[in-house]
């Protein structure tokens, strides 16, 4: 067994929450081996859910592998970081990985995390590549000791945790909708070649918000018509919630995914109607200037005979007639809008 | 429980229609309680249709709730005004979200509001955002005491419900058909930039009547599907009827898709178009006067050993050669049809 | 119930065909009552046959619902000529509407016209916007005593006229494929802009074309798995011939998509091409003589010591070395292949 | 009954081929009567194999398919080359219609040749646009008395023709892919206006190929899924192998389509990219010349004071300082990559 | 039978290793009649993989196939390298055509290998086009004594060997990642057009790599659903991992083509700019010096009557005036950022 992917925390952090409608307990440790003392892999009652934040300690993983009698390749699988979001239906246990995403806003950039779930009869696993606060609402109804959380069982623990993780994908979703309309907004009034490059950092960050969510529809299709008695039906009819909240932001990353396709096509446009502004000044100031200059050449030539350069007003009355041929070009070029 | 939207009116509005194939009664009321007294949740025989404008008072949409033994999970769904259409089967009722689209003709832009509905075995509650005229024909043609909707049940004025808003959806696609043969009709006479605008604008609109109607095609055959006692299958023809009418709506939407798509291409033919036409114009000028410059160029250079400018009609003669080469290229651009 | 859409005729014309494998009788009415009279809606033997050209007459329609037992959704269906081809399956009866396409050669446009049927144990209701010859072909082999259409039943006439109906989209894509051709050749030919309108109209007939036929390959894979009595099991192997032709009419629809798309580019294409071959001219003309012409300049300096313009054969030379720039300029060019 | 298509032949030829595991006979007809006479519509055993080149003899077709009892429409179907490939299975038959391509090396084209099958109990009857040698690798394997197509009954014999006919396909993917490989080649290195067109070309070949492939996937599928007992579970085994291969050729036109997409793209490009190449010519010999001419414009003016004039070595210093900018202006250009 | 695909080893070389949880003999052999002498086709315990490399020798082959009842179909598809990736299950034993890329680093070109396997009840047949290291791993791992390898069936070595493979993809999807980065970089820096081309060979190579991983999918699907007794339902819970990666490989690959797609739109967005840019200057020299030079072929006339010319200070006036237009038409330039 390998971890893959990069440690992202220097040490484990390893905290258990038990809790029953009545009470409610949770502590924090440091070794593994306190916690699985304490924790019995089989329950009397109640719910445990055992946080693991950071994943680069395998040998820890394994002793919690064997504890739980959770099979190899499920702690493999955990320990690859680089794992498309997916379920996998043991007998005794249900197996889950899902990505949570943070946009980062001093970098601008989106962060991927992900974190793994095992739900078993009566405890919840949840195993993080980082320590964050992503579960900290749970927590909080936790402690309220009338909540639906306390209330219901392991199942339901699972759905509040993957229910904050799906609302947090909304927070990605605005904020990648301010993105766009930004873009739009400076597409107006700025011509820079920066914005195409912003423009295809952001197709990159669809594509990766793509890869990371829509894989999740199928997952929770699949605990949804799971038929172990793990999950409860009561706590099926919430998972259809989350369903319905992945196909939205599925409809917002595919409506993101049209605009980055033309606010392109607004770029491109962009850049000929430039282009054709500039070649419009290039001809105006041509078309004016060239058949002028050429008449000043006619009588710049040393011909011997040459009436015109004779005549006592002949100087005034060329000037004259090209002030007259330049103000009919420009009322020409009025006339075609190209000035 | 939370609203999640904008409130959109001051205060929440209720009113009752009562119905059977004999009496008709509608009224109106400030306060919940008042209704609620009055509307018992199981009904002796009838149909009673509670319609609550505006959704931002959630104490109010709770009582509503109790009294109608209505989920929670319904009361937040109906709460959030961000909704993807959906249909939702509980087994003592079934809940619908549906999306209301208006052109508003002042701002010349899509406003969309969010309708649920929970058809019960004699009741239909309808919760709107804004107080509107959506369901005026419905009320009236529940005043005629003979009309077909007096004689049926709940779920026949369900249908005539989602019926008179599917066919507002027409009133839409009429208004966008017109908005695009408009766009049509000034990019073969407009050249100018404010036309790209107009077309991003249009498939925005275009992906939000997407993302309002397109699950609405799912959630119709759902309620076809529906083998609850609460639909009769005398009302399921109909609802087919509004099946088809959805079909039709999105095919509409297809089209525009695909007319937005060449309306962009006939956009980008024009620029370059446009710009080919400049060229030419710069092109024709200086290929007739920068040959012509060159030759009166000649003339004027200052050696003294030039026999042609001692000649006496010299001038005249190049004068003379110079009109013959300009005639000379316009021919041959007349011939290339660049003139 | 509201007739939807436009009146193209003045008045209803109501034509009767009876038949059975030994008599043929046929009969035109102004009045609907005569017809009515003498067609019971339950017929001991034969075939009959009502056809009705326009729609606008509603009262009629109502009492031609009436005596044959059509359900007021139908009848509602068939006034509306915007419909979507589709097949409602009643139990005593099948509806089906389908769209007529006729290419309009003084006009060059697509007009499309809504046929709805009504198939019953033995008769067949047709309903048509306009009066037109498209099942004369049709009323010709029903005149043949001998013909298998008189020795099948309302089925199979049925099957007739939607094979005339199928058959006939074959001239209209004929006609497509003739009019994409024409616009290949002179895209080859012609520059001028007229042909991306002729490309965008081309594309909004392909649209037409694409709705009122691809909902029918459904329309008819419902009518093949027809389980009513109304259909035998010998009409639908022909009905699945139809059902080839339809198939075979999307093909060719897709094909001319994909070349509507093609054109499009070769028409940008063309524009590039056209620019650059604009460009080559305005670049040889100003290369060539720009330098010259800065040449000449220098001469016509009025500098008093410039030793050149004293040589006797100064002019010459210079001139003479102008030709052989000019000479290598255009030596230059044909090898770069712009000349 | 009529024949569709062109006839490609003068006169029909009609041969039979009769064998089994022991005895083989091939024989040649000019006359149908005479064929039918010799070959029972039933056979005791043995396998018959009736070719027929040449489609245009209608009376020639009704006979044959009296006398093995094939319907009408399927009659009709064969004689219609415009056909789809399609499988339509018959209680007594299974009649499939395919198509064969050829790439005609003198016209650079593709020809599309329609084959259709009657594969009946014990005979395979084979009805070709064209005399053609496509199956004659097939009459030398009958030929062998040990070969296992002798050993086998006629689905074996049907497998055996198609296989032939898919592995033809394979020919002309292959000139395809040297095809699109020798348009890339001169993409390279040549840049006229006739590439687009064999690009087009190119494109609506792959279209044909299309809808000559892409429905026999379908064919293949359903044959391997016929439950009658005109083809023996041994042979279906052979029937996925040519599905197999079906695939792969999709897979290939596929690929080209891709190819041909980008072929243009690259077309596109280098368009632009000769345009771009033009214009820097245009570029910099304007902005070396048009200061220069500026500057020996101003020295040919004819005031009266103009003191550089009148220096002694005026003209060679506004020459030296000429050649400095022009090498000034030319090092910059360098600099910029655009000389 | 016909080897299809080019012969890219001298020689065959053959290899057998035998083991079960206790022993553990590996041998290589010239000949295989000595090969075939050793292993019984049907082996009474533990687990004998056969390695071939080459595939060209096909006496050879067929003398396997013989020995392990091998179907001639089979045998005739492993000798066809252009296979599709498939698999046949016959009931005897699963074959199974996989390919295995390479990325050659010193020619930078993905290279394509296919393997064939036969699995049977306690056997593995493996044909290989080339002697390479792909398997050493495994190998490796079936030395050590208590590994799984050596503890579980013929199934598990496939699904070792099947792993191998599909973890080698995600080496070539790295290569391309960087190769895309790569390219993006230059396309910010460079502009030449060589980038095209290299865009173009990736699209190529894209288009291969999704020819041999896209049909895996179902391959390893089918083989996850086969319901013979030759896979342990123990090994399937292995095989869904493969089928994961695979998944996993495919998005990839579907991201990468997105963004080979975006680098083609940035490069062209580049040539438009640079185009732009080019313009720009050339409209810049132009529309200032061009009236200038008219200004002085003004005063460079010959007219006897010309003022300004007589005055003292007329040619510094003209060149102050000039300075001073030019100076304006700068900062005109500045403010519309053209400078």
């Amino acid at each position: 067994m390998v971890f893959v992917g990069e440690a992202k925390m220097p040490e484990v952090k390893i905290s258990v929450i038990e809790y029953n409608e009545n009470s409610f307990k949770t502590s924090t440790f440091g070794q593994i081996e306190a916690v699985l003392r304490r924790v019995p892999a089989v329950l009397a009652n109640g719910v445990t859910w055992l946080n693991i934040d950071g994943l680069h300690d395998i040998a820890l993983i394994e002793q919690v592998g064997q504890h739980f009698g959770i099979d190899r390749l499920t702690l493999e699988d955990l320990l690859n970081t680089t794992q498309r979001p997916k379920l996998d239906d043991f007998e005794s246990y249900v197996f889950l990985v899902v990505k949570v995403l943070n946009f980062n806003k001093t970098t601008m950039s989106l962060e991927i995390e992900q974190i793994s779930f095992v739900l078993g009869k009566n405890f919840v696993l949840s195993f993080q590549e980082l320590e964050g606060d992503t579960f900290n609402s749970v927590r909080q109804r936790l402690h309220k000791s009338g909540s639906l959380l306390r209330r219901r069982g392991a199942d339901f623990l699972l759905y509040a945790l993957l229910d904050t993780i799906v609302d947090n994908y909304f927070v990605i979703t605005e904020a990648l909708n301010e993105k766009i309309e930004d873009l739009e907004e400076r597409l107006l009034y700025e011509n820079n070649s920066v914005l195409i490059n912003e423009i295809y950092a952001l197709k990159k960050e669809l594509g990766q918000l793509r890869k990371s969510i829509y894989p999740l529809r199928e997952v929770i299709v699949t605990l949804d018509h799971n038929e172990s008695q793990i999950l409860s039906s009561d706590t099926k009819w919430f998972i259809r919630d989350i369903y319905d909240h992945t196909l939205q932001v599925i409809d917002h990353i595919d409506t993101f995914k049209d605009s980055a396709g033309t606010l392109l096509e607004l770029y491109m446009s962009n850049i000929s109607n430039k282009m054709n502004e500039v070649m419009k000044v290039l001809t105006v100031i041509s078309t004016i200037f060239i058949p002028l200059t050429f008449i000043v050449g006619v009588y710049g030539m040393n011909f011997k005979n040459m009436p015109e350069t004779e005549w006592e007003y002949g100087y005034f009355l060329i000037l004259g007639l090209m002030v007259l041929a330049a103000v009919g070009m420009i009322y020409y070029f009025r006339r075609k809008k190209w000035l």
